[in-house]
């Protein structure tokens, strides 16, 4: 046999990862083996998962366009709900123009590979999520990844109009942002392109939700490429990549997994549509999750753990050893509430954490009961 | 500006993509511009799009579970609707294990990087899917691509236990299958791993649909590894692999685009779901399809174009140049029929061609007036 599928290695260093048992997850409610939990280790950071205008918007393209789109974009696939999508995107961010992706992997992987030939160079930031990294792996580019947030170490490492940078607005693991009137000031200074994947800054963050770059006093134009997800405060599924019509276009002819792939079914297109709507006027919403992270904050500031200094709506715990991490989930489980337990290689080795993320359809009384849950296991 | 975008070679050769501005595609009927076509581009081989049993399950989902998963399925991404989709698919194809994906080009990707080091070796028919061509050229494995369909070409490349051999069950720009029963048994004398991309073959191929292993007389279980797609005959999005236990628990481990991807809509699923129970009994709908495509073959024998070998639902019709294909597909618009022109790259140059698909929402009075404008045009 050519391959060695064993996991001992990983399982001896209690790495090992299986698919846990959930039988369903309602907003802040988590369901798993007859038990019901409070749920604080989603995306869903609007709670807009369960809003009744994307299950009726969902429901509308389903008898309007059917279940899929049936086709890739280029042949048949490409409709006016998706049209509609796409023009609600670029009037909410000031983008010219936007196309949409299967998933943030895909249009990350897309990207990458379709502008950056051997003669350029892709800077990242070490803590880039793994599309990132995978894609910076997989290019003929070369590679330089700097430390996290460290501008003097990239600038140090910029070469003048050689290639692409790239961060994201919101760090996955770590809730943090990175400064982008500075990232933005070093591109330019050097004549590099810049891009953000604002998976988790997008609708949290900024007038409208508009993300990173709006909180940070920045137009989404002032990167050359801004990728965002749908998944996350969004509460659906899929990405779009936007920025000028010619990269647009550009993309559209050489972005492999875009002209390859089926696109995206109409109801979940039509799903996405209600719900930037919804982001762009919820500003109770973000209001309400700022509170519960300042009370989760105060709250767990005692605690003899490292909080990492997060604005957002996740709240990294960082126990340190797998082990201990993964103890101290199940000590929250047994008191209902569930967390997610994050161990190398997704995060540095030492620094597994528990990753909690805090949303609007979350209550104090909820934020509470997890502060005092994590001062009883502790 | 380190990038050029320009698409001005693309245009200069005819080659240049736009998306196409369509309004609606509704089982056999595309919209357009204010006008209605018959639609013989897409990939809705039994027309299950529209099947009121998809929309249904895609509603009572959506209320059930919400519009997306908004998490990653090793955090809490999936769910109960993931595992009975799962469990389905395992019993129809009568595999160990299958997971879930985004798209199948996320699941060839993952599949090839997880698996392939630069020990291995990756042997792939020369017409594979982009996604498949593209997971060989990022892999540190050394790639060879032997003559389509050329059993002694690959014969005579192949080293013993050295890695993965691949080719899709349904060519998809040809329409033609792969000689699988040859293909294991070199996977198995050579001791190498054998996997089928049956994205064409799926639901309309074999007992119960199972695709083109069955066809021709051979279980799922005689690869190692078995993907199939939701985007066509599902009529859905997304894809599936599946295996034994072993090689979908290291695929959960390793699967890069599975472990960090949002996962699959649980009104997504729960459509692909119903979508298998219905092909399952669907043999009414493929013997419709069988008889569509004898009436088109006969009917369109006589051209002066070529007809590829194919007694699938994909029909080319190569015309060789960009442009004659160009035009032969606007002198079908223009009498109300809707096909795909494929060019170069996606097809070798000089064989650009007619991309057309039959499905069973078709009826016979469609293909007829298909065959008469293919008459009428030539």
């Amino acid at each position: 046999m050519p391959f060695n599928l064993s996991l001992a290695g990983r399982a001896a260093a209690g790495l090992k990862r299986s698919v846990p048992a959930i039988d369903r997850v309602n907003g802040r409610w988590l369901h798993a083996g007859g038990e019901q939990y409070l749920n604080f280790a989603g995306n869903d950071y609007l709670g807009l998962s369960r809003a009744p205008e994307l299950q009726a918007a969902s429901e509308q393209a389903a008898r309007d366009y059917g279940v899929g789109a049936v086709a890739s974009p280029l042949v048949v696939g490409h409709q006016a709900i998706h049209r509609e999508l796409e023009a609600e995107l670029c009037d909410w961010l000031g983008l010219e123009a936007v196309m949409l992706f299967s998933s943030g992997f895909s249009a990350n992987q897309a990207v990458v590979k379709a502008l950056l030939g051997k003669e350029h160079t892709l800077w990242q930031d070490r803590l880039n999520h793994a599309s990132l990294q995978e894609a910076g792996l997989l290019s003929p580019a070369r590679l330089v990844r700097f430390a996290h947030n460290d501008m003097a170490a990239l600038e140090g490492r910029l070469r003048p109009s050689a290639g692409l940078i790239v961060s994201e607005g919101v760090f996955s693991m770590d809730g943090d942002t990175a400064p982008w009137p500075e990232l933005v000031k070093l591109a330019r200074q050097s004549g590099n392109w810049l891009m953000i994947d604002d998976a988790h800054g997008l609708g949290v963050l900024g007038n409208e939700g508009r993300g990173t770059l709006d909180e940070q006093g920045l137009a989404p134009t002032s990167v050359n490429i801004f990728m965002g997800t749908f998944g996350k405060a969004l509460g659906v599924s899929g990405a779009f990549v936007g920025g000028s019509r010619a990269l647009v276009e550009y993309l559209h002819n050489f972005g492999r997994s875009y002209i390859y792939s089926t696109h995206l079914p109409p109801p979940q297109a039509a799903a996405v549509l209600a719900a930037v709507r919804l982001v762009r006027r919820a500003d109770d919403k973000r209001a309400h999750l700022r509170n519960l992270v300042s009370q989760f904050r105060a709250g767990v500031a005692a605690l003899p753990l490292q909080l990492l200094p997060s604005a957002t709506a996740i709240q990294p715990l960082v126990v340190g050893e797998e082990a201990a991490t993964l103890a101290l989930a199940a000590a929250l489980k047994q008191q209902g509430l569930w967390t997610g337990a994050i161990r190398p290689p997704t995060v540095p080795k030492g620094s597994a954490r528990l990753r909690i993320t805090l949303s609007a359809a979350h209550t104090e009384a909820d934020v509470q009961r997890l502060i005092d849950a994590l001062h009883s296991a502790l």
